[in-house]
């Protein structure tokens, strides 16, 4: 497989990509890896990490877009960026996977304009990685924030690509589908999300249910189903919540002597906590229902993250789980248009 | 005034509701409390709590509308349940005020179906009491899942309302209203907010603006606006996430010698944040936008928290805060009239 990877994407630019880059490559001696980005830049960074492996090369591309740029506008005018050159360059099978830390409206929208939706899919989409909080391993949240409005069948879509995904890239088989809603029982929620439990019931997916937000941190599915807008909300509201109360903590431990010393004994138990949180073993989130694997990594990826990125979402290419969401999509849709007879 | 107390509502009725009122009524000398209930059984735990005052009376009510009951349908056929009895003395004026721990989908339902909605509102709503995770004082977020899909204009009355509650009943003067979206930019979200956000904007309310979910923690708005749907989540996973790491700090606490004597060194200041979230000294939240002040406490209410509803959700009626609404409600309603021309 040759692994394309955006050199220029991400907070800590090219060092971390590069180092990640190399460090995958050493990992991984049978695979390609191509770096996009100014030459003299790349060449530089892998210089540094005195790379002498042969499984590394770098394709020219000398702009960048930016966090701030408007997504759509970027993929039309930058066209020399790393983000739009390494896409092309997927399209016209120059790779077969691209990764990148850059502007995520910039990537979902540039996957979906230069390599296309997979046909049937309306609506192609971002997954992010959810945090077990009872300390297991994390789920997959399907719309992390592509879209803001969802209609049923979207959400039918999220829940079959999250579940090919989890199922064959993460090797969990039969994954757990669940629905975000307003309670367990099946009329609850909104026409959306009553018109959607009754699409993903009647398919081949192993639905759970409705799943309330109060027991998404508890792993009660492996695929969390929700419109972006209640996606965002969820991801940030755990990050919010989470980090308010770990500084909650952190002043009472600061109280008197006592919290003190008994903050002092139970640091590494806090330390180990907030890693537990932390995903960057988990790799990236894939953009879903485009006709290429695409994976996004977080903006603030560390070399460890990038690594991780690649090596974990190779199965998104190896496993072609392109093909498998175009075939499954097909069943789908026939069941669903037998199901509007 | 005269408030009306639902004595068997809520999981711990009637004893916990029964005890509230004796404490409130101690502290409230110059009001009076009538507990809808069936007379035998509420005059028994008045006589268990020594109640010796006057201000406390019962008013005979022998059916109880329970949790798994449908809200529309108990609200129709119920008619002789302490919600439904509550509601009608409220209507027909034989008190200033209803308060109960019951039903929250009856009470919201019975509130609009028997009181009627405030003219110009078209939703009335729930709020719910939010906390600051940063240590200070609580917000109130509106919709709290009285209707799981709302137009802008409904979100322009939340904020109306919420506003105008936090001002008077809470006497917090010009309080900051925040609309949840997917960004802090004006431009960001569904269509729905977008729309509200200009109408937010134009308003004479305090408006402070998109508020992502990650910062809505962190009180920077006394008035949270969000639809229903999105109010169910953040309320429920603030409460999932919360007790998650809760649960993991004490797991994390056990792991060897050094972090169980570090944990019972820090006990006290653990337990003093978890009560930091718990709201009971707030009191009740209120029911929004119908003709008279309903106030509804959460299912677990203790007898403290009843009492605090009963005090902290007086100026709902002394203030007449139905009043107020109902000529805000014009003002704003002339102001969108002007706009759309």
């Amino acid at each position: 497989m040759k692994i394309i990877l955006d050199g220029m994407g991400g907070d800590f630019a090219p060092q971390e990509p590069v180092k990640g880059a190399v460090a995958a490559a050493a990992e991984l001696p049978n695979h390609e890896i191509v770096i996009v980005g100014p030459v003299e830049v790349i060449q530089e960074e892998l210089d540094k990490c005195k790379f002498k492996g042969d499984n590394i090369s770098i394709r020219e591309a000398n702009d960048v877009i930016t966090m701030e740029d408007s997504p759509v506008r970027a993929i039309r005018r930058k066209t020399d960026s790393t983000l739009v050159v390494g896409l092309n360059m997927l399209k016209d099978g120059q790779g077969d996977m691209f990764v990148s830390a850059g502007n995520t409206g910039a990537l979902v929208v540039g996957a979906r304009l230069i390599l296309g939706r997979i046909r049937g899919i309306d609506r192609p989409t971002l997954a992010s990685i959810y945090p077990d909080m009872t300390g297991g391993d994390p789920c997959l949240l399907v719309d992390a924030g592509a879209s803001s409005e969802s209609k049923a069948n979207n959400l039918l879509e999220y829940g079959l690509m999250g579940s090919i995904y989890v199922e064959k890239v993460w090797d969990r088989p039969n994954p757990k589908v669940g629905l975000v809603n307003l309670g367990v029982e099946e009329g609850k929620g909104t026409s959306v999300t009553k018109d959607a439990f009754q699409k993903l019931k009647a398919s081949h997916l192993n639905f759970v249910g409705n799943v309330e937000a109060r027991e998404v941190p508890k792993h009660v599915c492996d695929v969390i189903v929700c419109d972006g807008f209640v996606g965002n909300v969820i991801l940030k509201l755990t990050e919010g919540v989470s980090l308010s109360i770990f500084k909650l903590i952190k002043g009472a431990l600061m109280t008197n002597m006592k919290s003190k010393i008994g903050g002092a004994l139970i640091k590494s138990q806090l330390t180990a906590l907030k890693d537990e949180f932390d995903y960057e073993e988990y790799g990236g989130a894939p953009v879903l229902g485009v006709n290429k694997p695409v994976i996004k990594m977080h903006g603030s990826s560390s070399a460890t993250a990038v690594k991780n990125a690649i090596l974990r979402g190779l199965p998104y290419a190896e496993e072609d789980i392109v093909g498998v969401i175009r075939t499954e999509m097909l069943k789908i849709q026939e069941f669903i248009e037998e199901d509007e007879d």
